[in-house]
């Protein structure tokens, strides 16, 4: 029984994770549910994978195929082509679990090289073929998919090593396809480690990190994916683009930026050269605290940052909702420091966590950790020592489990992220919070994470009981109305999960008429004949 | 007397600068230049103005633009047309001394808002007449001339104020025409500063720092003009491009960098929103040491950049040649602490000057001062004080003022900068110096500032006597082996000065033709009449 629909939507190492006791007790409670609702699985997806649309290329195309890439590298099998058909987002996983798969890719293939994919890509403009660099399709924006089937391009399989670390300049060049846990398991041999850790780490390339204009949790000291990049390598079907390795320069305007956001849209990235750290985990620090309220919170977080004594790495705030909940969950509400916490004035319904590390040298990580320590008490924050934050950074890439055991039980679920500046941020958090509210039985945990100077990251997760044979429809007239509500509030489309296709619609109202020309313009330079991950994507389609 | 070539050559003020007394003994010296030499100034350019060059603008066509931008907005007489013609390149600066001026602008037009900006490129394009925006006219690569006539336009006389400070977001909305003393005295009035000061300062404009790509003295902390943008308003011939503020984002690939260097070829840039900082000199801390080696004090360098204990802001390293010449015209080398430096092993010809300051918070900028120390110590660095850097920074803009003197008494004097990667940094330093000493008699002065994790710009200032009556032929061809030496030991064509006409011909040898195809495709699609700054520029023209 490996070639169910259910082997396709799982997450990661595909295990079957449970909800635990403390955590469901939470949620029958909140949304009333019933033991025989939590017993019956919905929308299981255990049924067989068999697809309805057959390969649409030509035999000769898939030999003309097979011969280029080789024989081994072609899969054209039903679970395979199914495999490749979707990404990540919460309808991605409802179709699965219905066994709807309107438009797999005709064939994936992995090719054996950078010399290869520009053959492939050659090819395919030459015969108007789309082609799809997938990275490891743990978009959740529907980045990845194939409306008009073509090929899915999985560079996993043989694209996936480190060329070169270059310990003089702290850079390694690293193929596209390679998994995080491998780039940062070679860098850590070395002393050395990438510094990027999105939550999908385990599961996502370096290709798709760039493409999908990525972030991690340590984002807020180095950076996004966007500050990492030194150089690119770039196929696309007008030839390939690949620029110098300079810490900096002058040399007109840069090309690769392009790239980075790109999605696939404009071509296939095969390199990647990204500064690297110094691996130094014993001097990182940690420090937990709860503040009065997410004002309170925020205005310390916006202090630290733009104090000018150095910047946390992980940084994080969970707004009072997302606060009581942890708690909860970790069975905190009942143990004394809490009524301690609450005679102190740190009430549940206004109280919230902030999470914390400082990385690099022992003696800095030190200093900025007391720094941080300071600001946070002027600001009412109440140190809670580093074991909390310690525990959420463990706890941190298995939680990406969690959706399949709530949706087996009927529970909607998923996130939607936006960048915004300090000064909208309280508002936008209140309206998206009043919209979500206006649902019946929801949880909407918000926090704010990926910090800089004049604003940052606020990130929703919400969990709601599904409306039972109206699944996506009731999901898709939610979310409407949530980026409704962020676009009128100042907040971005994305700050580090995307376009996709989810988002590529929005694109007209989010940037001037003037600037999707530009994108156009570029569209078409790169990609005269559309095959790179065609079908709307980026409102360009 | 203010209508010569002379009033145009000058730098900044205009003032007469005298070298000092031991600065032109060590220059006679080095030279061997008689005391006839010295007084009989070469060149001096002290004649009036007078084109030979017609305006080629119909009548019709001067009537039209003094309409849309109101008779006193624009200059139609020689004068104000000669001093719109070059900008401060070596050459230029030859040309102006010789009274040859053959493609002075047109007009020079300063329009009198956004709305004005648009309609002017609505009517050039229309017209197919030669824009170019001139910024503060202190390009060093030939970026501001107008070779095919046209109009020089000038942003600094109203499109000059700051629109905005945020104090939540820390950010300023400033019009591209305001000159940097103007922008920063703006901000330190609000009790902060713009962190941008490049040795321009004083005389160039925040539209032409985003324009040439610039870095200033701070770079190292807050790096280049490049990532203080937050947003950017453009006028093309294509339309307004126009971004919104927010911290970061991933709505796909970001147009505004097409901007960053883009030399007036692309469009106007009308407005930034710049990130800015505390203004806090109070808190600020210097530091000077003398290394053994240049290659001491490089490998300082890195380690402080790559150590994880937060960066120094100014961050410079003089070559034993520049650091010698400092001494010198110090008066340093009488002093009884030479004879110490020199008994301790700091020898002349060996030894080098490292600079540092440090901004933001008060406990910062001490711990990482103290980091350093501790770092120079390591690697033969000897620590002089505050005083010298301080002292430096003194002079820094009044520096600007020499060249004029220089040139005066015959001597060639022009700088090129490079960025490259910490592994090619010292080959790269020694073979310009190879090459720049197969001139006979010849000053290299060489530092390194703006540094990053993984490299830094490598600054090379040269002096030697003018070829009479052969200065530009002279200049251009030991120029052009100049060039070649960096290109081909892995620098890149600038780190900061940006390509203008100087460059432009070597783009296509520094980068792909891929990315030149694609940079020709951005620029089509935004000045499809190829009105804005033609001539050669970019490699695109």
């Amino acid at each position: 029984m490996d070639k169910t629909y259910r082997d396709i939507l799982k997450w990661g190492d595909k295990r079957e994770q449970k909800i635990d006791d403390a955590t469901l007790k939470v949620i029958k409670e909140i949304f009333s549910l019933s033991d025989e609702t939590i017993a019956n699985k919905h929308l299981f997806g255990d049924t067989e994978v068999k697809l309805e649309k057959k390969i649409s290329l030509s035999e000769k195309q898939i030999n003309d195929l097979k011969e280029l890439a080789g024989d081994e590298n072609i899969l054209t099998d039903d679970f395979s082509r199914a495999n490749f058909s979707y990404g990540k987002y919460y309808s991605d996983l409802l179709f699965l679990r219905k066994g709807i798969i309107p438009t797999p890719p005709d064939v994936v293939i992995a090719p054996k090289s950078h010399n290869d994919v520009i053959k492939l890509l050659t090819y395919c403009n030459h015969n108007k073929i789309p082609i799809i660099p997938v990275g490891g399709q743990s978009s959740v924006t529907r980045g990845v998919e194939t409306p008009q089937g073509g090929i899915a391009l999985d560079l996993t399989k043989h694209l996936n090593q480190v060329l070169d670390v270059n310990e003089i300049n702290m850079t390694a060049n690293v193929q596209a396809g390679m998994f995080g846990p491998a780039f940062e398991e070679h860098l850590n041999k070395l002393g050395y480690s990438c510094g990027h850790f999105p939550q999908s780490f385990e599961y996502s390339t370096v290709g798709g990190w760039v493409a999908a204009r990525g972030a991690g949790q340590a984002s807020t000291g180095y950076g996004k994916i966007d500050d990492m990049i030194v150089a690119l390598k770039v196929v696309t079907p007008a030839g390939v683009i690949e620029n110098k390795e300079y810490p900096a320069n002058a040399e007109a305007w840069d090309t690769y930026p392009l790239f980075v956001g790109s999605e696939g849209t404009l071509g296939v990235i095969t390199e990647v050269i990204m500064k690297i750290r110094n691996f130094r985990p014993e001097n990182t620090k940690y420090a937990s605290f709860v503040f009065k309220s997410f004002e309170a919170a925020t205005s310390a977080m916006r202090a630290i940052m733009q104090s000018g004594f150095g910047t946390p790495h992980l940084f994080r705030i969970s707004d009072p909702e997302e606060t009581d909940i942890a708690f909860k969950t970790k069975g905190f509400e009942e143990k004394f420091s809490n009524k301690v916490l609450k005679a102190l004035g740190y009430l549940p319904g206004k109280r919230c966590l902030m999470f914390v590390s400082v990385e690099g040298d022992a003696s800095y990580t030190k200093f900025v950790k007391k720094k941080i320590k300071k600001t946070a008490k002027k600001n009412t924050g109440f140190y809670i020592g580093s074991g909390p934050t310690k525990n959420w950074l463990e706890q941190r890439y298995s939680s990406a489990y969690m959706r399949e055991p709530l949706m087996d039980i009927g529970i909607m679920t998923d996130t939607i992220e936006t960048a915004v500046t300090w000064e909208n941020l309280l508002s936008l958090h209140a309206s998206v919070r009043a919209y979500v509210k206006k649902r019946e039985k929801i949880v909407l945990m918000s926090h704010i994470s990926h910090v800089y100077t004049n604003g940052a990251n606020l990130y929703f997760t919400f969990l709601s009981p599904m409306e039972k044979g109206n699944e996506e429809d009731d999901y898709k007239q939610f979310h409407k109305g949530l980026v409704d509500t962020i676009h009128s509030n100042n907040g971005s489309l994305s700050h580090h999960h995307g376009i996709g296709r989810v988002m590529a619609p929005r694109m007209k109202g989010a940037v001037s008429e003037e600037v999707i020309k530009a994108m156009q313009a570029v569209k078409n330079h790169f990609d005269p004949n559309g095959i790179m991950n065609p079908g709307g994507m980026l409102g360009l389609g």
